[in-house]
């Protein structure tokens, strides 16, 4: 890779993308961005660089367009309902092939796996995606080899998350992997991650 | 209160909000509003209603600026590094004990709280904020009743959570108080929050 920052990551946000999905890896990257003496760099893009209206509502303005993002060494592909026009959108799935072709490490969270599988991604690899999708996973590609009680499943240069919030538990684990398990647990402190669920 | 849904919450914004601080709730209690026959509205709005960057540099565009905003049911106001300015800003301050005397249910996420404290709201009172904030907590107002072992504090007409992530768990227990558990079971389900630190 010819990039600037070897730790570049790009979280890539359309219309219809699920807020959590975006922001709860972001927070966590942004936040290690910000800590690691790697100095990695965080960045947003949409596909042309214009402001997207995410699934509940809120409005975001991305750093980049993908043309101008630049080489990225992670690739962050949120869920939620905006993905399925993107599934059968044959000129993104070729932009998410082409992406993969030169990305080390493609991540999605919740539904972003449908993406990755309706763009040949996931074929015959294990993978995941929000609990109520499983069937559209497999309607996508069946031969992946769903996981349906990971938190995240990490394939080596393919690492899928289950729904919504486990973009979170993903994130921190992409941190232990690119830097180490003492780096992910600053991170975690710093956003004082230690969920209790109340119901 | 006179408003047009009983059940309205907005989501405060400003330069230097922490992204999972505004997020974590919003998801929370945008999922809600979306499935619930209550028919809650959750809106975001920043002081002129401009965009905001906040604190990782994440931009966003609210709904509308506290002139437009209308009258809430919940008042959410976020952390951040953004906050310390607002904690000394007179006008900010008079504008929250505007929004105090007009909002039944005020609360706030990780430093959120500073603000609260210095506008006076949280004097007497239990409250929390980021575990690295309890002496700017008190400094602010030493008649806080501090609790740092809270992952969030509801006391009544006001309900403060600890750092970041925290405001997730504080959301769901404003579901489950303001519908049901059972509707904030729904949403915690939706957004398939289960989580697993890895680290």
């Amino acid at each position: 890779m010819s990039t600037g920052s070897a730790l570049r990551v790009g979280v890539f946000v359309f219309d219809g993308a699920e807020e959590l999905d975006v922001v709860g890896p972001y927070e966590v990257l942004a936040y290690w961005a910000q800590h690691s003496a790697l100095h990695p760099e965080v960045v947003t893009f949409s596909a042309d660089g214009g402001g997207v209206r995410c699934a509940k509502g809120l409005c975001l303005v991305p750093d980049h367009s993908a043309a101008d993002v630049g080489p990225l060494h992670v690739l962050v592909y949120p869920g939620g309902r905006g993905t399925r026009p993107l599934t059968a959108d044959t000129e993104h799935l070729e932009w998410v092939r082409g992406m993969r072709a030169s990305t080390p490490l493609m991540t999605s969270v919740c539904t972003g796996s449908l993406v990755y599988a309706a763009a040949g991604l996931l074929a015959g690899r294990p993978a995941t995606t929000h609990w109520s999708a499983f069937d559209e996973l497999a309607a996508y590609d069946p031969s992946v080899l769903a996981d349906d009680e990971a938190r995240f499943v990490d394939d080596g240069d393919v690492v899928t998350s289950a729904g919504v919030s486990a973009g979170i538990d993903m994130a921190l684990h992409l941190v232990s992997r690119l830097e180490s398990v003492a780096a992910a647990r600053e991170v975690r402190r710093g956003i004082q991650y230690d969920p209790a669920p109340p119901v």
